[in-house]
Order: structure tokens, then sequence, then C-alpha cells
């Protein structure tokens, strides 16, 4: 019996890697996710992805062709090098998309950046469906939004719309050259709140246990509410000029979402001339795997089924 | 001998009213244009905006059939009420589309935001042909922008995508009610600026007088500063969420681009990943009046000719 084709969709975030193995509706076959490990540099981050990838090829999908592989990443992907990834040191150098097409030769490989995959696999099968415009909001090691209109994602003259991390966080720094502020990812970011609550407790602290601890300990109310505050900010200016549907949360931090949501709730209500709905995603913890299992589905030629990661 | 029909554009803005004549192929027959008289009230200035467009029609196209009405305003209009129009008292209340239908009885009226419709001429027409994505920006007695994307301009879920008049300015501001803050255009706008000028100097000062006055006196270069200081940041962080090809500015304000460009340009070379072009738009005076023409050729069912405008 000849089996059918399988596509291969990766995901390389700044805190892990997630592979899915998937038939040519999109159906999952399997998903192993791997630690980024961002600290032992970034070509062994790309190397345990690549290999985390054939492994699971291996184990659910022997003997089978691999039709096509999609690759998302934070950042900005192209063969030869990543843009507008600074959450991950040495992630701008790597060689993003020949080093995927060097893993699999001869097979179809097509990139995207994870925020705008997610905000893709949103839109098809997730919370974003039907939303014209519609915002899909990244909460995760970074942050990032993305913008849907038109029953697509809006990509940008040089892919990089949505990149509110670089946000201006005040007038005061307007004309100031990047390396001499603060951008607004270094502040409004799970790794900034991982690095803030370190520093203010003395020990290692994730954003997750600030967030718990906010509950109780007013020290970490504190640097909870002024992440809160100024991330309010930029998602409510951004509303202002989309005037989307409905915003959808992904990422990492949607596990504290029950101590992000009314503070962005009452923001968007405050500010925001017509206010709209606000909600997890529905694949929030891996719309940008989705997404890039949906960029191998179409590299491959193939049109997802209704199927499709239902 | 039978002349052919006719359309009306209507474009009521804060400072003026202008109203075209002109052909189903969207050229020009006339132009006129009134004062609003804003301290006059929102009725007398649309009873002068729709006399000065009956008066053209007798002018320039007597006896011809007229097929339709195109309007444009400041604020979202429907036919009951103008939504977002704080710049204009009174103007809120006004049964806008009921008002035009009136005078016309019996033709087609298509209504649209002015800020939208003048990027939807620049858009086929002018300076942002191409330009996907693209941002017109409206520097005028109030403060707006388009956001076009896919050939098209973003309307958003309620018709106000791009009203950046309203937004936030600092973190402070985040939970705080409208009637407590204060929102961008009520610092950043012609109408704004008019104001601050005035209380500074003691007398009655436009916001052209103070860009001029910038070139030689210290106290009008500080305002003009700030005031080019606060817009960048706005329009630096709308254009990291759309990463344009170009923006696009008009309004009357572009009589002191002078003054304004360079701050601009210098802020966005420092801040947006891929910095876009920034021009003037190729109708920076008149670009809603052009696109509310266009509205009109579109609810008479006609296609407008490539030759419209040119």
């Amino acid at each position: 019996m000849t089996r059918s084709p399988v596509v291969l969709g990766l995901d390389f975030g700044g805190t892990k890697i997630a592979v899915a193995a998937g038939d040519l509706t999109g159906r999952r076959l399997g998903v192993t996710t791997v630690n980024s490990l961002a600290e032992a540099g970034a070509e062994a981050a790309m190397a345990r992805g690549l290999t985390a990838a054939r492994e699971l090829l291996a184990d659910v999908a022997p003997e089978r062709e691999l039709a096509a592989v999609g690759a998302a990443t934070l950042g900005i992907p192209y063969d030869d090098r990543v843009e507008l990834a600074p959450t991950f040191p040495g992630w701008g150098e790597i060689a993003f998309g020949q080093l995927v097409r060097d893993a699999f030769p001869g097979v179809p490989v097509r990139l995207g950046t994870d925020v705008k995959a997610a905000a893709a696999a949103e839109l098809r099968w997730g919370a974003l469906a039907g939303c014209d415009p519609g915002i899909y909001l990244n909460l995760g090691t970074g942050l990032a939004a993305a913008i849907v209109a038109g029953g697509t994602v809006i990509s940008g003259a040089h892919g990089a719309s949505g990149e509110i991390g670089y946000n201006l966080r005040t007038a005061v720094d307007v004309w100031i050259e990047p390396a001499e502020r603060t951008i607004l990812e270094h502040v409004v970011s799970g790794q900034a709140l991982d690095a803030t609550g370190s520093d203010k407790f003395g020990r290692p602290m994730t954003a997750a246990e600030i967030f718990a601890l906010a509950e109780t300990q007013p020290d970490a109310a504190v640097l909870a509410d002024e992440f809160n505050r100024e991330l309010a900010m930029h998602v409510v200016n951004l509303a202002i000029a989309i005037d989307p549907v409905r915003i959808v949360v992904g990422g990492g931090l949607v596990g504290s979402w029950a101590r992000i949501a009314p503070d962005l709730r009452r923001a968007l209500d405050a500010a925001v001339p017509f206010p709209p709905e606000l909600m997890v995603a529905r694949f929030p913890s891996d719309a940008p795997l989705v997404g890039a299992l949906a960029l191998g589905v179409e590299a491959a030629g193939a049109v997802l089924g209704e199927e499709a990661f239902t």
C-alpha cells in the first residue's frame, strides 16, 4: 500500500521549538517540542529543532514521502538571515531558510513570521474567523501583533507589519536612535518581565510567577500593574488605528490571562471609540505551529481541508 | 441635444466646505468652496454647503440630470448623525445623510469619512497608487489617518479605523475616561495648534502662522517642536504597526510642510525598522473632495475612467 505524503511544520520561538507532522489536509500525525536554550546559541537551537523534526518524521511517518516543510520563526525569515529578532541573541545571523532546505534536500520549503502564521491560523480555523479587520496579539517571549483585513494577514512592505515591539514608548524617545533608548519589547514582553522580576526579587523569576505572586504580594502587583498599563496603551492605540472586530491573544503569557485581561478590557472600554472584543486565541499556545503546518501544506501545493485542525 | 448626467461631490470639513460637480468619468466641471463657520453652528454650515452645491449645479450644469451625490465629512457619517467629530461642536447631532438626501430628492447618495475618501482618491489616482500597504495622514483641522492594503481602504468594524486623534498620549492616561484626559487630537491638530499659539501669544494665531514664526521666534519654535515631536511619536508607531511603503500627507497643515517634514523624516528613520517613504499627497488640499466626487460616481453606478482627475 502506498501511504499518502506528509508535511512538516516547524515553529522556532525564543523559549521553545515546536514541530508537527501532518497529512495534506492539515490533520496532525504527531507533535514534539524541544527547548530553544537560547543561551546555548542560535546555531545549536536551529540544529536541535531540525533534528527533532527528522526524528518526529521517522517516528510518526516512516517511509512516507515528505511533500513540503513550513517553517515559522520569531523575526522575519530569509534564506540567509532573520530580521527583527532582538530577543534571541545570534538568531539574526542564522541562515534560517538555507538551513531548513539543507536539512530536507529537494523538499519545497515555505518560511513565515511566527505571529503572522499564528494570525493566519486563527483567521482560517480559529478566533479570527470572519473578523474584518482583526488583530492577533502575541504575548510571548517577545511582543508582536498581526493585522488581518480582507480575509488575509497584512504582511507589510517588508514583512514587518505588526512588529509593535519596536514602538516608541514616549514622545521623549522621538529622534533618539534605538541603541540609546528602550524599545517597547524590552519592557513589555515575557522576557522583559522575567528580567524585571528577577532583578526586583533577587532570584530567577518568570513572568508567570510574577503575575501569580501579584495576587498577594504588593511589589509583584506593582510590576504586573505597570506591565499591563504600558501594554494597554499600545494595544489601545493599535485598536484605534485598526477598529478591529476582535483582538485575539496568544503566546506564553496567556497562562496569566486572568491577571492581564481585566486591565486590557478596561483600557479598551475607556479609550477606544468602538471597543473591540478581546479573547484568548483558539490555539493560544501553538497557533504559530498550526500556521507553520499550514505553510507546509500550501508549499506542497495542496488545499487544506475544512477538517484541518478541528 | 441631450447632455450627459452629472454628479456632485461634497466635502464637509471643520474649516471649509468644498463642492465639485463632475461628469460620470470623474472629470470636474466646476468647484466651489464656502467657509464652515463652525462657530455659527452645525446646521447653518450644513445648509450653506448644500446651497453652494445647488448653486454650483445651476451654474456649471444647468438642465443636466443629477445622477448621484457623494458626501464626505469629518467623522463617521450616518443618515441621522455623525460619529467621532469632536472638533466641530454640534456636528455629531446633525442628520447628515438625511439632509443631503432631502436636498436632492430621489437622487442616490453615498456617504464617506473625509480622510478615507481622500485615501481612496490617492490610492486610485495619486501618491498611494500601488502602495500595499500605505498610509494617508491628514493634518488638517483635526488629526486622522487611513490605512490602505490590498488595493482598498481599510474601513474598520465601525468605519472608524485610522481615527488616531483619539490615541492615548501616555501610559498615565490608560484607564482614564475620555472626559478626564486629553486625547491626541486636542494637542496635535491644526485646531489645537491654533489654540495653543493663541494662548501663548495673547492674540489669535493660526497653526500656519506659528510654523512660519518658528523659523525666527524661540517661543514659536518650541511650540512647533513639541507639536512635531508628539505627532512623530504616533506616526512612527503607526508606521511600525503597518510597515507601509509610503506615508502620504494631506490637509491644511501641508502648507507648513517644510517645518514639519524634516522632523517626521528624522523620527521615522530613527525608529521604524524599515522606514517608509514620506511625501505630500497628490491632492494635498482637496483629496477628500476628489474622493467625495468618486463616491458620487460610484453611487451613479458608473465606472470612473482613467482620465478622471488627471
